[in-house]
């Protein structure tokens, strides 16, 4: 992608209202452009950004054995108040439709999967199943801040899993844990899990929270890996560690960047969702629910990864692999054509390109590339070219190497390959 | 994929509501599930269709040279007042949040896309540019009707384009009719298009349509390629074509699968959107706006690719490829594991395959099969083995092939890219 056609570019001045690193350097850095009071629209960047966070949660996703299903966002009243949550959910935005009709848009959507499910769910034989879906969430908040991290329209991977027992439940809430997991570590997030409340109908759920100053959430934690939110925290900080004895906790500030929960039959039983054990009798299906806002993760990579030059993208969240930087000369058509060449052969590799091709100062083109924050920066102009080299610069770090032409192919892959792995 | 671990199978009933072959046979098929009038849920094999046509509509967009953004579908009022469009839209689904601030669910995102372009479009030089998105809109509809045809939530493509000059505008507009075609033919639809109103601000606009007797429209048309909608006909049926002067004017039903709209300055005007032309003098930015809904798409191919046992999907909309259906016989086990290398075999060519591994009847798979409508089916059985060969039989094709196996990868990739082209 040339940069001079790309639609949205930069912008010098931060946006006067940003009360957060992510609200201010994705306006900045040409990802999203804000609307309203938490509503955001994804720039042609912070679109990129945005699904490549969603494949990775929906590889993870599949690769549990979860099936994508997509669920309306407007839906009828009924179900939520066979559940009692139309009164209970104080953020649920509520519509009037022709004739009268209630909606409510979905701000989770236990109330459509349970009878969805229990539509094809008719033996114990068909359990356990588990659906998910990407979709647009909305949330009446009082007061919607932090960019991207409290909207009241923001993307939400929800995935919902039916059970047959206690324990086979069991056994897919740790299976899920590590999928987390290995979504934080390839969108370049080091989460903790915490224990948070379980509502009126379990002990704990879980929550996946990202240690950062900017965070809004508070987290009592100990090296062992045990971690409490401050809702249900047993200690404070200095506490020796209940759990392995010897470790002092600490308080920290916190983003929550996803939450489990076992919901056990509380939806089910709402719905009179039974089935017919392997002894005949009907029994309650068991549940559990499993959330990641990819905008929300969005939000979070940038507050973690960031300098005062801009955003840092870590590789499986870049909106490209590489940044090409020309920079013209005496002869700036000899140096856009060995630019050229050069993002041809790196996409003929199967890598994704930005390539400023722009006719600007070296600096200016330099300090969007930082505003940007694409982890790999290649630079071509006639001193460059005059050695048969190109220069090589990692975002975030102040090193640049030179690295001839003929090894850079290689050098780019295996770095590619590094930053994957 | 193995159809025994498939979320959400077929139905031998139809929706004792169903208006429309479209609304059964999804449903039948285990498509889409309703919620509400005009809200359904995508399962699985649905999703699968929908983002088939949506990726089909996206290439054909980004060869256009336009950019994917994603707008929200929650906006406020402001800008729909800004045009009038807040009064007059009899269709937009209104709501009010915390502090009394009042929103709209977008039907539409003129009222959205032209200031967002506005903030980057600067100078001339910035002009044509185009951006579109694939998104969810909303619908206050009076009467929700004819399945995915005519919903109160459904997926639409809308594109945006800006220009300088008239000219520019309309030969944007002319590649724009191109690009449409293709989309439809990868579909495996015929569209006609068709002048129809525009509005009080441009002579024509044009629709897309697709001719089929279940559709709600009305097209008069002659085999010259005059086309004209019912609401702006100046012919009737048996009138001599006036653009030819030799054929005959044809009345027939169709269903409308796209729109394009000459905008001229509308909604740039409203927003006092305006650049400097080479001349220095402030210009009025000239506007195109280009819609595909892919629901809709999904649900005319319905119309259009059906029989009396269920869907006959066009290749490029497809759920999977290729339909494997094993049968068993008195060693079960021998043809499962010769299923299962065959729908290896067939995956590794990077085809995609749904495996009925059931242990069912044979007549209740093929029911199912018919059902579901992938147009490639392979039946594997005892008698095939026996013979080292596979069954090949087309959907909506009675009959049947003996291929042997050795033969079958290469017929396979032949077909796929035969149905591809």
């Amino acid at each position: 992608m040339r940069y001079s056609q790309l639609f949205a570019k930069t912008s010098k001045t931060a946006p006067h209202d940003a009360d957060s690193a992510n609200a201010r350097l994705l306006v900045q850095g040409g990802y999203t452009s804000q609307l309203a009071a938490g509503i955001y629209t994804y720039l042609p960047l912070g679109l990129r950004v945005l699904d490549k966070i969603k494949n990775v949660i929906r590889e993870e996703m599949n690769a549990l054995g979860a099936q994508e299903v997509l669920m309306p966002a407007l839906t009828p009243k009924e179900p939520w108040t066979t559940t009692g949550r139309w009164d209970e959910i104080d953020v649920l935005f509520k519509l009037e439709g022709h004739g009268g009709k209630e909606y409510a848009l979905g701000s989770t959507h236990e109330e459509i999967v349970t009878p969805l499910v229990q539509q094809f769910v008719k033996s114990y034989k068909d359990l356990p199943t588990s659906v998910y879906q990407i979709q647009d969430k909305f949330r009446n908040e009082p007061r919607a801040k932090s960019g991207l991290l409290r909207g009241r329209e923001f993307s939400m991977k929800d995935m919902y899993s039916f059970h047959l027992t206690e324990a086979d439940f069991e056994e897919y809430y740790e299976r899920a844990k590590e999928a987390y997991f290995n979504v934080y570590r390839r969108c370049g997030l080091e989460a903790l899990i915490v224990e948070a409340s379980g509502g009126a109908f379990s002990k704990f759920s879980h929550e996946f929270q990202v240690l950062t100053e900017s965070g809004e959430d508070l987290v009592f934690h100990c090296t062992c890996g045990f971690a409490q939110n401050k809702e249900i925290a047993e200690v404070k900080e200095g506490d020796t560690c209940p759990k392995c004895g010897e470790g002092t906790i600490k308080a920290d500030k916190a983003i929550e960047v996803g939450n489990i929960f076992p919901l056990k039959s509380r939806f089910t039983d709402a719905f009179d969702f039974k089935v017919a054990g392997p002894d005949g009798k009907p029994q309650s299906v068991l549940m559990g629910c499993y959330g990641i806002g990819p905008s929300r993760v969005m939000g979070t990579i940038v507050e973690v990864h960031h300098d005062d030059k801009g955003i840092v993208w870590p590789r499986g969240a870049a909106p490209f692999d590489i940044h090409v930087v020309s920079i013209g000369g005496k002869d700036p058509d000899k140096v856009l054509a060995a630019a050229e060449e050069l993002v041809k052969d790196i996409e003929g590799c199967g890598l994704e390109v930005l390539w400023d091709d722009r006719d600007a100062p070296p600096g200016e083109k330099f300090a969007d590339a930082d505003l940007i924050g694409i982890p790999l920066r290649l630079i071509v102009s006639e001193k460059t070219l005059a050695k048969d080299a190109v220069e090589w610069k990692e975002r975030g770090s102040e090193k640049t190497d030179l690295l001839p032409k003929n090894d850079l192919l290689d050098a780019v892959r295996a770095w590619v390959g590094l930053r994957v792995a």
